[in-house]
C-alpha cells in the first residue's frame, strides 16, 4: 500500500461522483447545526479558543475552494480575492492571515454573505465531482481529508456555539429543551467495574484500508504493562463528591501548573456548572438544566481529570492502554451519544448495564489520556500546505480518545488521536480511570 | 435659579408632554443610524473603546427605564431582570455589571429582543409623558439629561460603527457612496489665517436659561494671554506635508509618552488612511475614498495634534482661548457638518470662504486643547447614580470642543466639553493651531 | 535678561571655580546618601519607577560627562564606551539606551566600578573648573543644571532606597533609629485653620535673579477665585479616621480610574503603612516604626488625596492657588523637615504653632495640586538634548508643590513645580486641602 | 528492598557520620562556584527562570534545615522565622512564599548574612551527623536527597550566575580565560556516524542499590524499534549551516508553537551568540569568545533542536532510545566535560575520537530527548512535601539526557531524567540526532 504521509486513501481511486452524496451529506450536516442559530450568534468569540460559527461556515469552504477547486477545476477563479486572508486557519504555506484572537472583531462578509459562498463552492464541486474527470489519486485523497475536516469541524461548532451562547446571563437554549422526564429521579448506577488487562506487547495504530489521519500511523507494537480499566466513564455524581471532598481546595491532588491554574483562575467545579439554592445545575444546549448525577462529567480540563484520578488512588490511562481496550471490547455494541443523536450532552449508562462490557468507549466524551501527542514511530510530514494539518502541533498537548457526543459517528474510529492542551474545558471531555 | 450640580434646567419645569416631539425624535434618530446595520454589525467590539451598536441601543434605553419609568412610573416592572447588568454602562452606585471589554462576546439578547425592548420602553414612556403627571422639577433634570444622553450615544454609533466596519479587508460602505465628482480636482485652500485675539479678563462656562452639562459650571472669569489663532482647521494636505517631512519619524516633535505610543503601535498616518500606488486613501462610511486635501484632517490623536502644532511652531490653544474665539465669532453663521447632513465625514471650506470668519468652530471635527479635563471652580459632583455622570472622570483626559460631523446640531453648545484619553483616534478629532 | 529656554542663570557667568565648593557639596551629598547601603541594595529595582541607586550615582556623572566634559573639555575621552548605553535616561537624542525596566537586571558595571566612574569624571571636572578657562554663558547653565540634576536625583535616591529595603520581610532599617521617646504620647494636633484669599490677579512663576527650570517660567498674571486653604498639612491621625470610615471601600469619594486602581491593586492604606494587632506601623528609613498621629500623611497617590478631601467635603488646590498662598506668608519661618536633616520622615508640627501662619508648606511633603502639568503661557522647549529635560513630560502628570523631607532646601522655591502621574506613590506626597 | 517512592538510598542506613566527608565537599563546592562573584552578582534575577545566587546559598541551606535540622535536631530553633518565606521554592506543603518573579527584587538578607546562614546550618548538621544518632533510615534517605538536591543547585548556579553577567553590555568574565590558543585553527571534525540499534524489548529505568530520584523508577520494558543514533553531539559548526541554510526563516522546519516564538523573541541563532564583523562569538563563563566550530551546540531550545533534526531529514531520539544507547556503550570511557572541569564550555570533540564508540553521552550537554516528562509506569508521588520535588511536575516538559559541563560528574547517570520546558535555552542544552 502506498501511502501518503497525511492520510491512507482507499486502495484505489475512486470515480469522482462517488463522493456526491458525502459531500452533500456532510456540507448540509453544518448548515444544519447553524440553523438555530441567529446571525449575532455567529460572529462572536468570546475567548481565543471558540471560533464564529461564521467562520466554520467559511473556513471549511475555502478549504474545497483552496486544495481542489484552484488546483483541480480549469479556470477557476476565487469567489473572493480577500477570502484566502479571512479564512485561513493556520496554514502558513498559504500566506498570512487574521490573527485568531482576532476572528470575532469581523462583522463581514456578513452571514448571508458566507451562505453564498458557500453556495458558489458547493456548486463548483459538484460540477467537478460530476464531470467524473480521470483525476490523480491526490484528488481522492485531498477530497477525502475536506469532509473529515469538515466533520471535525462540525464538531468544533456543537462546542463554540455551547460556549458562546453561555456568555450571556440569559442561558439561551440552541434547542429546545426536550421532554424528557426530570433527571434527579434516577437511581445511583452501580460503581464502576475494574477490567484488568494482561500486559504484553499489542498492536497499536491503525492499519486498515480506509481513511485515517496521518498521526494515526504506522501501526507499530508497544509493550504494555499488566494494567486495568473501568468500564465506564466517571460521572457527574462521582465527581460532585472530589468536590464536595474539598478536591479544588487541596494542592496534593494537583500537578503544579494545574493548581497554579486553579488559583489564578478560581476553578471551583467543571466548566458550565452553577450552584443554585436548588442544587447543582449545568449550561447545556437546552439551556440550564439540573446535574444529572449519572450521565458522565464533561468540560474538565487535563488538571481536573487528573487531580481526580490522584483522589481515587487511580490515574489516567496512557492512549496504548486505551486503545487495547477498546479493540479488546466492542465498542459499536454499546450505545454511545453522538453527533447524529442531536443531543449534544452525553446520556447516562443503563442501570443495568452489561457490567462485564467496557461502555462508553466510543461517542459521549472524549477521554483524557496521559500521554502526549507527540509522532508515531516513522511519522513524516508530508509536504506542501497540508502537511501543516497534524505535524506541526505534535507538542505540549496531550491525546484524548473515543470522541463525544459532538462527534459524528461516522467520522470516529479506535485508532483516532483527538488532542488539546491539558487546560482545555470547552470540548466534551471527561475521564476514564485506569490503575 | 436653583441649579442642579448635574445639569441646568429650564427655569419652570414644562409639562410633561412638551418632551414628547423631541423623545420621539431623538428615539427615532437612533434607530434610523441603524437601520444600515446587519445584524451581525451590531454586535462586535473589536477595541475596548468601540461598544457594538446593539449596546448602544439597549443601553439608551436601560437609562430611561432606570432613572425614570422605576423612579416615577407606579408599578412598573422592570422588561429583564439581567438587562440592568448586561447595560449598565459605569454606575458604581446601580451594582455589578458586564466588563467593559466583554460587551462583544455577547450575541444575547439578539438585536430583535433589544428592539423590542426599545419599543416596551418607549411606550411606557410616551404614557408616562401623557399623563402629565404633576412630575418634580428632578423629572425634568433628568427626562433633558437622557435626550441629551442618547444623543451622545449617537455620536458613539457613528464612529463605532464605521470602527467595526473598518476591521473587514473588505471596506464595506455603511452607505452608498454619493455621486459627487472625484475630489482630486479641487484647486488648494489658500492658507489659514491668524486671528489675534487681546489678553485680558473673559467670562467662560454656562450660564443661560437652557441645558447644560453640569461640566460647563460654573460660569467664571479667566485671564488669557494675547493669543491668535487659526480661522479654520488643519486640512489633510497640510498633514500630509506633516507626514511627508518625516513627522512621524522624528522624536523631537513628540511628548516623550505619545513618541512611546508612535513607535509601539508603529503609527504612521492617522486612523484609517490607507497608502496605495495611486496615492492616500481614507476608510469612510462610504467605503474606500481618496483624500480630499482641502477637507479638515479627522481622527488624530492629542498626541498627533500636537506634535504636527510643534513641527508648524506653533501650539494647540487652551479650551478658555477656544471660547473666547467661539464667543467673538459667529460660527451658527458658518456651515459645519453634523449628523443631521448625514455625510459622516467633515467637508472642505468653500475657496472663497471669508478670510475674517474663524470657521469650523461647531460641527466637522472635535479640536484638541491642551486643557486637562479637571473641573471648573465651583463644581460639585451631583449626589446618587447620576453624580457619576460627569465628575469622575476628571482626570486624564483632555477637553475637545466644538462638536463635529457626527454630533447633533441641537445638542452642541459654545460652552460644551468634551474629553478623550490623549491616545485616541476613533472619533472625529481635529487640529486648529493657536499661538 | 536673555533667557534660556530651558533655565535661567544667573546674570553674568561666574568664574567657573566658583562652582566648585557647590559642585564638590553635591557630589559628596549623594555619595553620603548611598555610604549605609551594602552592594546588594545598590543593584535591584523592584518596581519600574525605582531605579537601581548604582544607577543614579552612574546617571548623574554621565550628566557631567556628557553635557559638560565631552563638550568643553579638549580631548576628552569618555571613561568607558558603554557607559552612555547603560546610563542615558530618557535622552532620545543621545541614543538608544537600556530599557528602563531593565535597570535592576544589570549587576556590572560593580558598585566600585561606579565609584570609579565618579572618582574620574569628578577630577576631570574639577581641572575643568579650576582652569577657569573663559567658557561661554551656555557652560554655566548646564553646569548649574548638573548640580539641580543631582539634587534631584538625591532625593529619588531616597524614595528609591526606602522602597527597595521595605521589599524585605526584614524590614530592614537604612539608618538606626534615632532615640526618640515613643510617639504615641503626644496629645493630638488642634485641628486645622482655614486661611481665607480674597480672589483676583496674582503673578506666579519665577522671575528672579537665581536659577529656576525651564517649567516656572514664563511668569505670567492669573485669575484666582475667593478660596481658602488650610494652614498646616493631613496628619496621618486625620487621614485614619478616612480609612475607619470606611474611605477605601466607598466608590463615591473616588474618581473613576482611581475607584479601579484602589480594587485592582487591594489599596487599603498609604503605602508603607502595616497593621499589627498593637496598632499602626510604618516602615520607615528606621524601619518598622509606630505611626505618629501628628505628623503629616505621606505615600499616598493623587488618587487617595482627592478621595480624601472629597470625604471632608473639600477639594485640593490648584497649583495658582498655592502658589499664592506661599508667596503670602513666609514658610521660610517655619520649620520644615529637608534632606538636610536627615531623618526622612517628615515632624510633626509642634502644638502649640503659630495659628496665623501657614506651615509646612517647604519641605515635609510634597502638595499633590489638581493641576494638570502643562505648559506656561510662553513656554518652548529648547533646542538639543536638555530640551527633553522637562517639556516632554508635559502631559498625563499633575504638578505637585513644596518639596519634602527629601528635598534638598537648597534646591526647593515657591515657583517649583514638581510633577508626577497621579497614581504614584513612593514619594513623599501629602494632602493640604483647600475649598 | 523497602523503596522510597521518592529515592532509592542505600540497602541499609549508613552510620550518619559516613555522610560527612561529602556533605562538607558538596557544601564547600557550592561556594566555591560563588567565589569569583560580587555581592551584586548575587542579588538580579534577569528573567524568571534565573534565580540570583545568594537565593540558591540560601535556599539549598534551607532545604537542611527544614528537612533535617527541624526534623532530628532536638531543640532546634530556625536560624531566622522569616527564612522559610525567603527560601522555600515551591513547597505547598511549607506555606507560602516569595512569588518566584521578586526573588530578584530582595536585596536582604545580604551576602553575608546567607553566609553566617550557611556557617550556622553548616555547623548544626555536623554535630548532628557526628552525634551519630540512631536516625531512621529516612533520616538518610533525605540527607542523601539534600546533597543531591544541592548538587542540582550547583548546575543552576553555573548556568544562573552566566545569565547575569551576560545582561551586561560589558561582557564580564566569571573566571579569567583560559591561555588555550585561539580555536579557529583546528581541522573541521569528522562527519558524524550512525550506530544503529536492533528492535527489541530492552530494561530502562534505575534499579541498583545507589541513590536514584523517583522519577527514574520504576525500572520497566520497553518495546523499542529498529532505529540509529548518532555518535557524538552536533557541533556548532554544523548547526551554523543550519543559520546560514535559513533556518530560522522556514517555517517548514518547525513546531507550530516553536515558529511562533521564533517570530516573537526575533531568534536568529543560539542564546548567547552574537555576530561581530569578524565572525560568531559567544558569551561564555570567559567573556566572549569566538565560536568555536567543532564544539557541540548548546544553549538550544528543543523547538531549535527539533527543527535543525527536521532540516537534516532526522529527528530527536525518545530517551528510551538514548537510555538503550547509553547502556550499550560505555560513557564513562569517553571524556566528557563535567562541572569538576571548571571550564564551563563543552569541549570539542578530538578528531581522532573512536568513530565506533558513542561520545559525549554525559556530560557536555543536556540532549533533548522527544519524551514528555510523565511518570514511569507504577510511579507514585511521595506524601508529604517531598512528594513535591519531582511528581507535580510531570507535564508540559520534555525529558533531557546525560548532563551537561555544567553537572557534577557524581551527580549523573545513564537512567537520570532531567526536564525542561521546550522553550528554555539558558541550560547547556545540546542536539544528537536520531532516525
Amino acid at each position: 500500500m502506498t501511502s501518503s504521509p497525511l492520510l491512507t486513501p482507499a486502495a484505489a481511486a475512486p470515480a469522482t461522483d462517488a463522493f456526491l452524496p458525502r459531500f452533500r451529506a456532510v456540507r448540509h450536516q453544518t448548515e444544519a447545526l447553524c440553523r438555530p442559530l441567529l446571525p449575532e450568534d455567529t460572529v462572536v468569540q468570546p475567548v481565543i479558543d471558540v471560533s464564529p460559527p461564521k467562520w466554520h461556515l467559511a473556513h471549511t469552504t475555502w478549504f474545497f475552494e483552496t486544495f481542489l477547486l484552484t488546483q483541480y477545476q480549469p479556470g477557476y477563479q476565487v469567489f473572493h480575492p480577500d477570502y484566502a486572508f479571512l479564512f485561513n486557519s493556520y496554514y502558513n504555506s498559504l500566506g498570512s492571515r487574521v490573527n485568531r484572537a482576532d476572528r470575532g472583531t469581523l462583522s463581514r462578509p456578513a452571514l448571508h454573505e458566507v451562505y453564498a459562498y458557500r453556495a458558489h463552492v458547493d456548486a463548483c464541486m459538484e460540477e467537478l465531482l460530476l464531470a467524473n474527470l480521470e483525476l490523480p489519486a491526490a484528488f481522492a485523497e485531498v477530497m477525502e481529508l475536506g469532509l473529515q475536516h469538515e466533520q471535525q469541524h462540525q464538531e468544533l461548532l456543537v462546542t463554540d456555539i455551547k460556549y458562546i451562547l453561555s456568555t450571556s446571563p440569559l442561558a439561551p437554549a440552541y434547542l429546545p429543551a426536550s421532554t424528557d422526564a426530570p433527571v434527579a429521579a434516577a437511581p445511583p448506577l452501580p460503581a464502576a467495574r475494574w477490567l484488568p488487562v494482561p500486559g504484553g506487547v499489542y498492536r497499536i495504530g491503525y492499519e486498515g484500508e480506509g481513511f485515517c489521519f496521518d498521526n494515526e500511523q504506522a501501526a507499530h507494537e508497544v509493550l504494555v504493562p499488566d494494567f486495568a480499566l473501568q468500564n465506564r466513564l466517571v460521572t457527574n455524581g462521582e465527581y460532585l463528591e472530589f468536590m464536595q471532598a474539598g478536591g479544588y481546595s487541596d494542592f496534593r491532588y494537583w500537578l503544579g501548573e494545574g493548581w497554579e491554574l486553579v488559583q489564578a483562575q478560581q476553578w471551583q467545579a467543571p466548566l458550565y456548572w452553577v450552584q443554585r439554592p436548588e442544587g447543582w445545575f449545568r449550561f447545556t444546549h437546552h439551556g440550564l438544566r439540573p446535574l444529572d448525577l449519572n450521565a458522565p462529567v464533561t468540560h474538565v480540563s487535563f488538571y481536573e481529570a487528573d487531580a481526580y484520578a490522584h483522589w481515587q488512588g487511580a490515574r489516567l490511562p496512557t492512549e496504548q492502554e486505551w486503545e487495547v481496550v477498546a479493540r479488546r471490547y466492542r465498542p459499536e455494541a454499546t450505545t454511545g451519544t453522538f453527533l447524529e443523536s442531536r443531543s449534544f450532552d452525553p446520556q447516562p449508562l443503563p442501570a443495568d448495564a452489561d457490567p462485564d462490557q467496557c461502555h462508553q468507549l466510543l461517542g459521549d466524551a472524549w477521554e483524557w489520556t496521559y500521554s502526549a501527542y507527540h509522532p508515531y514511530p516513522g511519522y513524516e510530514r508530508a509536504p506542501g500546505a497540508l502537511g501543516e494539518y497534524n505535524g506541526k502541533f505534535m507538542l505540549n498537548q496531550l491525546v484524548l480518545r473515543g470522541g463525544s457526543c459532538a462527534t459524528p459517528e461516522s467520522h470516529i474510529r479506535l485508532t483516532y488521536r483527538n488532542f488539546f492542551h491539558p487546560d482545555k474545558r470547552w470540548q466534551f471531555t471527561g475521564i476514564r480511570l485506569a490503575r
